[in-house]
């Protein structure tokens, strides 16, 4: 071996991340409103969420990447509560960091035109986060997306806390609600939680939660289903009882 | 949010689909001849086929795309049977409704130039098959693919019809075969029931079986296999007792 | 059926692969020494090794495709002690057989231009070794790579095998090491034994192992967690006790 052989001592990396999703779908299936938006907190060994920030969103699903802005801003406000070492945003550009990625470089990345484009109206918004992020609590916020773990798990917090949001919709307005869960996962309501759980193979051990403060789960029948047209999808009708 | 909530009062689409495959494998498990074809009703919560046309064909693997026609004539053949709102067919063109896709249209999708040709050969007997599903029972049909769940349950269907047919095949040629079965699947036998489940992970309780009328299954034994040139195959050496 | 069936005698094909990986990743969970090299038999129903033969390497990570000559040497290596029937290489290249690819006919293929260049680079002494055992032991080398079962085999066995060698560096430096394994795959210690379970869903019941010969697992901690900055990867934090 020509160099020295290298040795951990640190106890492991501490990261915020976030998402938004889980979409009402109507009769066909198709996803109409998107759900939720959360940031968290994920420590070794990554199975879980530590801490969270969750919001119901209910936006209209064209709404392009706009709510990455917003994503970016709940990390922000996640690192005002606790400390974390790295920031991963769900935008999938090999993990670059976002506040030295000019223009200019984005534009020479490999991503579809249509896709830069899109980038390209928010980087400037992104940046000036990001620029805060590193001033206020000297840390990097990355563009790692699908190769993130804690991306994942924010997803997964998605998909458990919108359900929450939904039920809160469906009974509220007294009416069924279909809502599209995120890719892979599962929900499952132990007690006064709903869990969501990948479904990916070799995620078995990787899941989310959100807690039932308010006693909703209690009014609501609800009814899994595989998303016929879109394969990986669940989703689930909420109906009020 | 901007729009009026959208409720769901449906009690969601009933799909017909259909598939062909599982192959007679050479000693280098080389696929030789197809084995099945079948169309299938699904309806939710998607897990299983509740009605199906299974038939054996038997015919060289290099057909190239004309087993699709067949497969849409047995779409229609069940709708002769039973009632439903959709047609999937095994043909992945992001959904697009066959009969209103022109051989123009088809060239400007994004797809092999190979692939797109094939396509354009089969094109006028698929809206054929298309508009006389249209006028008799007023649904469309759609060239959705990998997408559909329902496809995947064909999918399957085709497996554990296919294990049936090979092994009377066996018998009555009183010979050794080893046959390929569908992607990311297993069989299992059970009683008279071939069993065929996923073995994809957010599939897990998705399946599909055949029933064994003819008492074939006692006369043979089964012995299952990866196929070693294919990773996600499986298949089965059926020998004669 | 226009062409007579086709039947199968033989008893499936006997195969040996090979394969490097497995990495001491740094703090930042990024790999910096591939730690093993190995070469296996194969045999029906393909679930585990039957032989082997493993080397620890503890190469830097950027060594390009150096590698593949090596452990194209494994397998001419393996075959001094064993028959088979053919050689499966981890270079993913439709399953050609090495001897007769021509520098022409790789530039011709569909591959990255960058990939291309590099198997270039080691493509004479890969056509060399493949000769020697075409004239040796008369079976032929295939570039199949990730189409192969085997392949997998043997990485796993690489994973296996490492964790040995990785926790054995470990103990002689008084150091923790933070090692890296092969894609969607879990390790569990059994007595002397060292298991990794392949964690893709249609690969279940597909495993290799390491066997400790020298008591060294009772002289470690191992920890297991998720590489945040990787999906589908997992680490283990060796630590002498």
């Amino acid at each position: 071996m020509p160099h020295p052989f290298f040795f951990v001592r640190c106890e492991g990396l501490r990261v915020i991340s976030a998402d938004s999703g889980a979409a009402i779908l109507d009769e066909q299936y198709r996803p109409m409103y998107l759900v939720a938006s959360v940031s968290v907190l994920v420590e070794p060994p990554y199975r879980e969420p530590s801490l969270r920030i969750a919001e119901p969103i209910f936006k209209e699903v064209d709404t392009g990447l706009e709510v990455i802005v917003h994503e970016a801003e709940l990390c922000r406000a996640l690192l005002d509560k606790v400390k974390a070492d790295v920031v991963h945003l769900d935008m999938t550009l090999g993990g670059v960091t976002i506040e030295d990625l000019s223009p200019v470089e984005l534009m020479n990345m490999r991503a579809s035109k249509a896709g830069r484009q899109q980038i390209l109206k928010i980087l400037p918004r992104l940046r000036k986060i990001a620029g805060e992020i590193k001033r206020l609590y000297d840390i990097d916020m990355l563009a790692i997306g699908k190769e993130s773990v804690p991306v994942r798990i924010a997803e997964l917090t998605v998909g458990a806390e919108a359900i929450l949001f939904a039920c809160h919709r469906s009974i509220e307005q007294k009416e069924e609600v279909l809502l599209g869960l995120p890719l892979n996962c599962q929900p499952r309501v132990i007690g006064d939680r709903v869990y969501l759980h990948s479904l990916i193979a070799a995620e078995h051990d990787l899941r989310s939660y959100a807690i039932d403060t308010q006693g909703i789960l209690t009014k609501v029948k609800l009814t899994e289903t595989l998303n016929p047209v879109a394969r990986g999808f669940r989703a689930i009708k909420i109906k009020p009882r």
